[in-house]
């Protein structure tokens, strides 16, 4: 039977996406209490991948996870999933609105929450979890002198709560972007819609280092969807930017650029071509589609034989 | 008497980063629930400037102070601070290592501690409390049945507890990064060892965007030293970036860049000049000092006047 | 009387390109033996402005204006004429074609007519003249045993010669560019459709110094219409790069591409801005028009200032 | 026997240089009245190669070179030549200095050498010739009054003239650059000092393709040695830009810089890779070695097999 461990524990916004995924169906879905632990997993072959938030996590460091790719084993993204963020509270069943005095979630769903909740529950506390399945389990076991939580539907569901409230986030939800990570492998084929993630190490004596890369991706037609900039932790200044690129390793435009990164760059980390979410087709400038690449090839080939008219 | 407001509660790493500032001395510190309080206590005029984490935050989300300063009423960052984060284990006077059976703290703090505090107190149960100073707070009071707290040595003082252990973090301590930000005014003089923060919003329209920023950058030699694309909220593919440019506002080759900027995006939003708290200088290429600036000028109009030889 | 010299002698195409000018309307037209004697003349201020080829001369050596315009004492452009070139084949009143044994002209002239003179006049001998005006003078006088010339239509007019053959050039006429050149002065007002002429004279340790110029013109969305890199005569690889780009030196994108350009390279000549011949309009880039210039600037104050909203 | 065509007559600067040239040593020499001449004479295998100048020749024009090479059936140059010009006054045996009253030269020669020859020589006439040694030959044949020629020494060796003067130049000595053109093949084994020449057309539609056309060499380390804007003749602001770029098309980074080019040009025309007659070696830009991007294609196909680590 296939594991598939994700940042848990179970009833988080990350396994609602989770089991978003064709994989996870019928598979052993394994929570993990940190996102570190969850790509460690991968890595030693204890789970068959691994499921993290990648941005705008509402429980977990988004950080941890762009820099846990980053380094250590090699590691490849398979799968991306967008989540849009809804919030529910939640009680045992019999409990009413009125008689909730004490809420559990975590941190962050706390600060997303606070203005619809105080609306809701004028006077209630609201108290610290790990996490927001976390607040849900401990209102359900009765524990903490909890009465209800603040949490994902599917944890409700998970601990045989009610839902109180339905959709309580204070803005109009944002979007959570998780992977599905697993040992490096051949890449899926493409669909017309992916996207390729990378981690490019800079020379560290190198201060045009960025537009340099960025000219790599362009004068080949490649547009960027993200860039952050890391500290490597090797020192002040020293700093690799984390990418993702329109189109798939085994297209020509993309390859040509991850090559002409590789030269550049003082070390270049593949993290996987896969399809992306939301499906957006890339923009394919003129003579960048593959069969401009295996035409001027073709012609370079004549040109060096002597044979080109 | 000055207020400031950091994002709190009291005896956070944010306080600890808070006091080294010098405008802290003999200020009325105010702790605030949130990064968004924070901010808008700022923007009310309840506090004359606000202390928030903006990189690699042990509490709190990073994404959140970004995505506060780039919308919204204007602010200004005025100062940085850089902190090694340095954890401790805290507990009332009297408490043994070996008597610590519950420890509370944050989530961020709880994954970076795990290891260390695993070997030091094996069976130990951590549980979760909404910042590391909340989680001294409690053990200082008897609270949720805590014996110890892995917080901040601040904090450590601040709720009177004992330190037993030093330094328990898993790895090197990383550095978080924290801005003072208060409302617009003219930024302080130029120290030779500054840095532009900025909001750059593009046109939607427009796929090599990103590199048309760089370039209004790189072509006046301006080096970036961060940058962050993130979602506006307008849809799919909307993007700003969030960036932190070397120099001051009122340098020639910054002030041409920005204005570049300008012309060239939907939206720029200014975040402040400030002294980098690593007083790194910057590398001024040739041709790009400020005298450049005034002799390049100076010969257009003598070119413009036909007086030029 | 205004006094305008040319590269002569009189009857070229370079005096009829003049005559369509209307400076020239009534000032007193001066041949002079050479580019550089012509330059020379307005230099010492032996005539008010000089005429001469800068792009595809018939007669005399285009390399040379590039090179005389981009060293000694500066000069500036004021006018440009585009000039098809037509040849006509003279004689003196009373030769038929039949009686045509021996035509003379310029080099040039011969090699753009050679077939068609062939076809026209089988047998005939052309011999060489400095010029093609020189050509038609000498038939005119009766010199050197010429029966016929390759020449302009002015120079027929000019000495009295019939036009045995209009428009004997071998291929579709080529178009000349000539420019007017005078001392340094203030530029005629934009006319919503002109040019600006430079020299970039590049610092010698700097391979990648072309691109950076360029960058310079295309950060600010200005257009070049010609680049011709010239050896300095300084040594091996060092080069200046002659440029004509589009709009006016007046206009704030220009103005901030020659700053850009005087603080990046070693030194810049200004050639002047003025009408082209052409009348296209360039291609003005959102924003990069003065508008957006003067609301950068005014925004950029109000940052500076700390009042920006 | 080899059969070499050169743009004659014999004993100009064009043939000196040819002389210098290995595969000319037995080869038959023979001269062509045109540029396009001895063009077309390559093209129909009537000689083997062709020898033009194609940088400030003394005599005939080099755009006629340039544009001839970029148009009609393709050639390709296999070699270089760099020849300072120096020019004679050459005269009959027995002809002293002051009995020289008419001299005969090229148009361009009169030009660069009027003032060391009216200093030389006052008050003699120097009259028009197709070339330096079309004078020479008239002098020696004692037609045209013709007293003594301004021609290359090889003239004066080759007509039986005295040299009067040595390097009657009036400036130090200018180069010209000569190429050895012929029927497109392999081209020979770099040396490690070559030069790839070409013709770029760029998409009519397309305002900054310039800038584009640049990056495409930059990107992959490449220096361009010169670069020119030609029209194209297919109408106003139709251009082609030849250009001379560092290395040899077998150099991997040369290679994939055309190719580059081949995709975003309408058009691009290989005109050969030769020796550079400086033997200045390329600068190569860290990563752009030929072991740098064998080892990228390298690492890349594992990327996409999945086994890069």
């Amino acid at each position: 039977m296939t594991r598939l461990g994700f940042f848990g524990p179970a009833g988080t916004f990350t396994e609602a996406a989770l089991r978003t995924v064709p994989q996870a169906e019928g598979a052993e879905l394994v929570p993990l209490a940190t996102v570190p632990a969850t790509l460690d997993a991968v890595r030693t072959g204890e789970v068959e991948a691994g499921f993290v938030p990648l941005e705008n996590s509402v429980e977990g460091s988004v950080s941890a996870t762009l820099d846990e790719l980053a380094a250590g084993q090699p590691l490849v993204v398979t799968r991306e999933v967008l989540l849009p963020v809804r919030f529910v509270l939640a009680a045992r069943p019999g409990t009413r609105l009125e008689d909730v005095r004490t809420i559990g979630t975590h941190g962050h769903a706390e600060a997303q929450t606070r203005r619809t909740v105080a609306a809701l529950v004028p006077g209630a506390a609201v108290v610290a979890a790990f996490s927001t399945a976390g607040a849900a389990a401990a209102v359900s076991a009765g524990e903490a002198g909890l009465d209800a939580a603040i949490c994902a539907r599917v944890a409700a569901e998970r601990y045989g709560l009610d839902v109180l409230a339905e959709d309580i986030g204070d803005n109009s939800a944002a979007v959570t972007r998780f992977v599905l990570v697993a040992l490096p492998s051949s890449p899926a084929a493409p669909t017309g819609h992916d996207k390729t993630s990378l981690v490019a190490f800079i020379h560290d004596d190198h201060p045009g280092a960025l537009l340099e890369i960025l000219e790599e991706f362009a004068v080949r037609g490649v547009n960027l969807t993200r860039i952050e900039s890391r500290p490597t932790g090797a020192g002040i200044g020293a700093y690799c930017f984390s990418l993702d690129a329109e189109g798939h390793v085994t297209e020509a435009r993309v390859g040509e650029a991850l090559m002409g990164l590789r030269r550049v760059c003082d070390d270049v980390r593949y993290l996987g071509s896969y399809e992306r979410a939301d499906a957006v087709p890339p923009t394919v400038r003129r003579g960048t589609a593959d069969d401009d690449f295996a035409e001027a090839r073709a012609w370079l080939a004549r040109v060096r034989e002597g044979t080109a008219t």
